[in-house]
């Protein structure tokens, strides 16, 4: 049916745009059912009673929408309707169905949260028919470190030779300090004997679980001296975050001492604060960010979103990326969704006359691919 | 005149609904001049005489847009002949002809602000011909016992007697926190001694009025204890609110320390931090929020804030308000322009395909209605 | 060509009004080449390597929509092409274009920010064929103080003649706190022991460079008993920057100490908190406000700011401005940007029986300029 194929009116250069999704996750290889299904569209731990169906959000609509098609029903199928087709054809070839809409060539996968849960980024680049590279998480490193027994006095020296064995063949790596102590983090390189009290601090809690600001200041320019890409969590996340500390604004002290090594810094999501990120994407020469997440998440809002976020910052330091996480659902709306607010986008400027349809193929390549590839040096 | 029908082109099942408005007050009984009026028409103290006149602004185009021909003048009357009429009809007269334009069947009506001026909740069901029902104010309850002289020892118990006495036949309770220290309250219950101690402090200032972060917080864990429902003054308010510490995620610790009783906490206003708001209602599962005020103080930009406050929310967290106060316009102007705003959002997505008019309908439901019966248990 | 006329589909009354440009800068008199040219559309430092063009974002794309034809060239020219051009002209006659397209009958002109290569006021009058009047920059004043060896001791008293000297015949004076140390000022008078005390601090530094928070407040006080309407630099602007502490609500409590002088206060760019701005020129009487810098550095996405700006601010306290500095295309860009937006948004207002043509007319006045001369009285 005409109104299933989600190209349909787009800028040909938006449509047929071949992306790097440059953060994404494994996928749920076993089927779910209904609460489990729904407890994935939200970043709630779970689906409130109080709430009714998540099913009446931006993104229970999208899902409707956007992904009945693909699984061979009518567009706004029912959501039992679209659970049952769902598991009809099993997990298996829905994921591979998904994967195979996108017109993704590359992707770049956090591998570090849930990874037992998931597939793998291999299985994924399979499922897919596409690269696959890995992001390594920064803060499991040292996590596993601590589980293995590091030492108070051993922790930096050993977390700098694990993480570039971990990073070998790795594209960058990724900080959760937002979820775990806010984004309000000195600039400074911490002190070897910082660093060494931290970890003392940290290890006597008898948890893995790094929550220190030192620590992840370490962590961070631990990456950066191997000139590996650093991914920030950024903005909206689960119900673990303390959203007022991940303003991203408050990097603004730790962009400001990084600049001079030119490494790349991304900042991931950014919903609400993404004109915040739009800012700093302008005014400091190594940070790029994106709106993945929030995407898929606000379903036909997403037009309102992408054209807030490049206000400020210039084309060539807005990414593309999906944030999928789970559910292969994700893959399929956020490149859509993200290919139909774009070319809107663009599409708005032409038919005022204020960009020309060779601007805009040149736009869509940035940000399509092009500033992934230069920000990570894939090529 | 046709075009002063506010619910021409809308979605019949929008204009058709019958709505609850779960936050509002009291109005004015007696003829107002036109300070006194314009005095009305904003937060300030004041109209500023370095600014003209209230009347230009979008809030005054919409009095005079909106109301002007429920009195039976043409749409968009100059200002002093929509005064005239008005003082011509009477308050009685014009205060009956806006509340029975709202289609409005249940009241819920903070009585704790300026009560003396106002009608009361009886008066205010009488004039509407609707169910009205009371919102204690807890900062209400407990300057009372100031003034009746509690002692710091005896405040603790005799402010929960109270409570639960004037609780009696009430739906739910409110803090105005914002109003008097910010949202930033730690979550966990505050001890007895804490109470105490605070206590104390508060009743040696020598004046009732209630200051205090741990007082507040105790106000809040009793009416949860009551499981009344807890409404908290959220972003946009009069010039006594220090607005950067009115930022809904300031809750997030106490949301988190609620969450787990259940009893629904509902955000007012919270422009312009109504996107914090949304996310909130979508991560904790007993948060509600609404935009009230907002809706009819931005007039005909009511469409864009909708629209940006549901991108996370779920439908069935997101609730109808007006927060009208003193002047019966403000019931005309926050219900039309709702509906104006929610009609339109549902009418392009309907348009684009993203939802079905089955949708909409049942979206509506909850947003007008269903979500306030079921977080305040009104049937 | 048809479509380089900006003023095109304008409301007559917008594209008609003489403007008061109450915030903006000299000129750079000399020729530019592209990397110098580029680094002016943007407030960082320089353009980034990682980042490609700054002609690839919506101020790039404006210059060569907007600007190319006022050099003879066809919209849209390629940036090389716009270059040579502008070189081909030479500054003087690049210069004189832009500044004969704007319409503006009044320039209040910041003459405090890298004097010695930009235009000074009285040669931009001359360009631009119209009245110019001056803007103190408070804290450039406090600096040639220290330079020219002023004492803690006597520094108050110095200030405050030296300031009296400097603002005769000025209409008004700015603050630069944001950059220096953030909006987060205590609202009081500080005290002269105070001031002797942060003198002393500030003075042992060695460096004539402003930045304590005691002394911002002095010079803002200081200006204010002179009866000067005060300026402040908020929200977004360059790398210096801390955005976040730069957010308008921290002015609060200075807001609420300053009403009751009347002196206007007046809040430039704001973005990405021109919400924020709106809401405080609605409550405290003497507050009015601008987006200034904003307006062409977002190119077309203008419209949407300017809407968002006045959904809480009455019509009176808004305020057109360009904040262009060095490049005369920003003169033309911030003046026809702010044109299209303010008449798009009322002529969406009038299409769909919001307000009246004569209700825009009148709004129009206030904005372009008779809020500008009533703040800075100068008539």
């Amino acid at each position: 049916m005409s109104n299933s194929d989600p190209t349909e009116g787009l800028l040909p250069c938006v449509a047929l745009a071949r992306l790097v999704d440059h953060h994404c996750h494994g996928l749920i290889g076993t089927d779910l059912d209904r609460p489990a299904f729904e407890a994935l569209l939200t970043e709630a731990d779970a689906v409130s009673p109080l709430g009714t169906s998540l099913f009446d959000s931006l993104i229970g609509l999208a899902v409707r929408r956007w992904c009945a098609p693909v699984l061979d029903l009518p567009p706004l199928a029912e959501p039992d309707d679209y659970l049952a087709r769902r598991a009809e054809l099993g997990a298996v070839e829905v994921n591979r169905r998904f994967l195979r809409t996108t017109g993704t060539d590359t992707y770049l996968v956090d591998e570090g949260f849930r990874a037992a849960e998931l597939t793998s980024p291999g299985e994924l680049g399979t499922l897919a028919g596409a690269r696959t590279e890995r992001i390594v998480r920064l803060e499991t490193v040292a996590e596993d470190l601590a589980r293995a027994g590091v030492s108070a006095a051993g922790f930096a020296e050993e977390f700098r030779t694990e993480l570039e064995k971990r990073a070998a063949g790795a594209v960058g790596c990724k900080s959760i300090a937002a979820y775990r102590v806010g984004l309000d983090l000195a600039g400074e390189r911490p002190a070897e004997d910082e660093v060494r009290a931290a970890a003392g601090d940290w290890l006597a809690t008898g948890t893995p679980r790094l929550a220190n600001p030192v620590l992840h200041r370490f962590l961070i320019w631990a990456g950066i001296d191997l000139r590996l890409p650093v991914q920030f969590h950024v903005g909206y996340g689960d119900s673990d975050v303390d959203l007022h500390r991940c303003d991203p604004l408050l990097l603004t002290d730790l962009l400001r001492a990084t600049a001079p090594t030119g490494v790349p810094i991304l900042l991931l999501h950014n919903y609400p604060y993404h004109r915040h990120a739009g800012y700093l994407a302008q005014v400091f020469p190594h940070v790029f960010f994106d709106l993945s997440l929030c995407v898929h998440n606000v379903g036909f809002r997403a037009d309102a979103v992408i054209a807030e976020a490049v206000e400020l910052a210039p084309f060539g330091k807005f990414l593309f990326a999906t944030d999928a996480f789970g559910l292969a659902e994700f893959y399929h709306l956020g490149t859509l969704l993200f290919r139909r607010g774009l070319s809107r986008f663009l599409s708005t400027g032409i038919d005022a006359g204020e960009l020309s349809t060779t601007d805009a193929a040149r736009i869509t390549a940035l940000v399509t691919a092009a500033n992934a590839r230069r920000a990570y040096t894939l090529d």
